[in-house]
């Protein structure tokens, strides 16, 4: 294969930033929905990172100020909290450090669709990170996501895959942002670069959390990676994909449920070596 | 016994209430506390259906009129929210969605006493579901809840079920709702119907959320199946007190604790058949 | 030894200590953070307590009046729970029911150290508990807190341990609050009687919410010993930090990560003896 060494050299670089997470420990600033807030805590410390939540107007700026990154989860919006979501990221910009918005349920009420856009309007997001029916309602300004899941019809297959890449990478090129598409195939794009991963597990969608914990662990590899936001995006991808197949094996091994595939996920996380990364990683250029 | 046919019409009715959960995936709105929020988002999920939470007034009703479904829990309590809980709420009674109220902690202060009887004078709800200090307090309008918990003179026992089942019933029929009312002893009345449950297991109590979790699960399982609000309410009870005793024989095989029996909770009803829900729940009509 | 019989005899009063919460089975009121409010909930309740969260102004002062404890934790501040804060705190002090605060992130932003102050102001606390920055942002007004974690220059150890205690021991003569630091070495003063605790696991750092559920346990052992809040603090520290250490040696055997330790730390609490903790409690009077 004429591609083997560029290969090669791709999957050094995306070990390279996994690694650096470990070794730089990025604060993280997240501003996050409740019901998950718990496992995007434990996720982040979980990749090397750590992360500090502060959702008053009184010091959101000032936090992010302190920290390496900023994640903006719009998972349980309120009037109160979208206003420090834009001090924040605001704050992130200024300071040219990385800033990541997780659109959770973009489409599915106005309320959610306008404080995107309202969002977008007063922040340059270094990455977007959602499922296709979240980041098609970005793109068109308007939506049809069923709650907080991805619409049936938005599903990417790999008949469809180039379609769809053309779409993120034209979306990414639009907004100047890096887009990660979630799904069973996701597709990262940014930079003029386009990543498709295959990691990942069915089991992901039966617990809560799993996007909202992708979408800090984002925001933790940009903070160690932050000349790098595309590999550091794919890179986090393909970890919790990884992470998603291995304690789905230790799942099913143990003849357990959803509740242990919960602490198994973290448990993956938190053990996961450059070596195991690189090993597993799933990623291709396109 | 003369009553042996009909017995066994009445488990394979719960039977398809529990299955129709599985099939139809219900999306439920939830405006819950954010103590126990997690747990209860991921039961919601291991029962089979999908959960979605939004207490914003700006988008409250509007995510109610997308889901199946709506349930309502006081466990944390603040002005902001109660205001979205009248408009989820009134906007599921107006589109004949059922709607689950959870008075937790009703009696253990006026604030939380004067909302519920503030709620329950602007919705009719499909089913409201508590311990026998919260149904009370409901029943009498003032109460003896000692913390969140059912005060030792409310226990119900075998000496008397009937007395107490009498009880429910009088208050279903009174306010028209399906009463569900837990402890060692669960009672479910509704239309004329009563069931007393005898799932379940003491270690229920040692971790936080289980109640939290159940006033969910009910109203996913009133969402796959509108018609049979009492039959809803009534396999809830006994699928979750089912899990119980699952998650409790795996903690005590295990030599665990209180945190893995919360993982085997969520992991037996993740792992719940039609057929070991069947052999298992323990339900009469009386 | 010439203080052995005094040293079992410390020993014999912090058992006894231990073993009055699950014997009182108190009743906690939490006005906590959201992130990691579950573990909190969950951790009092393995103890031998019972938590409640109401952070409401409209009832916030009158759930501590039906507790015997408090516990304030500013962990995720907001201008609404801080009002909350000060009137559930001035009721408890009125009460003379023990109120315990953890200053979570004191130092990381002007806000943080501005509402520590004020509460200080208003409540006069019963414990103080926070990591050695916090602590050091109390004593001097300002801080150095590298988020919610201690800066590593403020590290305690062996070398030093004499003039850290001497800092803790005039915090505590100054303030009148029993004051208990945490770190690799905990030190417990009030009184006059100062504690060294060398309990506990670096595992905990691992993991979002140690401090936190260990601040809630503080009060829980309060509200079962308001006579010894030195003793109730000390034997706190050390009954977390032996869950730890169980808690570590289970996830290693088990070949786990976080996500288990997670778990296993409250099994560790749940399943914890008098006998247990009085062979495990590695505490010293100094």
């Amino acid at each position: 294969m004429i591609f083997c060494q560029e290969e090669k050299m791709k999957k050094e670089t995306l070990t390279t930033v996994f690694e650096a997470v470990r070794k730089t420990g990025p604060l993280v600033h997240c501003i996050t929905n409740y019901v998950t807030v718990n496992d995007v805590a434990n996720m982040v410390l979980a990749c090397g990172a750590s992360p500090i939540m502060a959702d008053d107007k009184a010091e959101a700026a000032g936090i992010t100020a302190i920290c390496s990154a900023t994640y903006i989860n719009i998972g349980t919006l309120n009037a109160r909290t979208v206003d420090s979501m834009v001090l924040a990221g605001k704050k992130a910009e200024e300071l040219h450090h990385p800033v990541v918005l997780d659109p959770v349920g973009a489409g599915a009420s106005p309320f959610r669709t306008d404080t995107v856009r309202r969002l977008m309007d007063s922040i340059h997001f270094t990455v977007i990170k959602g499922n296709m029916s979240e980041i098609k309602t970005i793109a068109q300004g308007k939506g049809t996501t069923r709650g907080v899941d991805a619409a049936a019809a938005d599903t990417v297959t790999e008949a469809d895959l180039d379609a769809a890449a053309g779409f993120v990478r034209s979306l990414a090129v639009r907004t100047g942002s890096v887009i990660a598409v979630t799904g069973a195939l996701d597709i990262i794009c940014g930079g003029g670069t386009a990543y498709i991963c295959r990691n990942g597990h069915p089991m992901l969608k039966s617990i809560t959390g799993s996007g909202c914990m992708l979408g800090a662990v984002v925001a933790a590899f940009c903070g160690a990676n932050p000349e790098n936001p595309v590999e550091a995006a794919a890179a986090a991808v393909s970890a919790m994909g990884l992470c998603g197949e291995r304690a789905y094996r230790k799942t099913a091994d143990a003849g357990a449920g959803t509740g242990s595939f919960r602490s198994y996920l973290l448990d993956a996380m938190s053990m996961l070596t450059p070596q195991s990364f690189a090993e597993g990683c799933k990623i291709e250029e396109r």
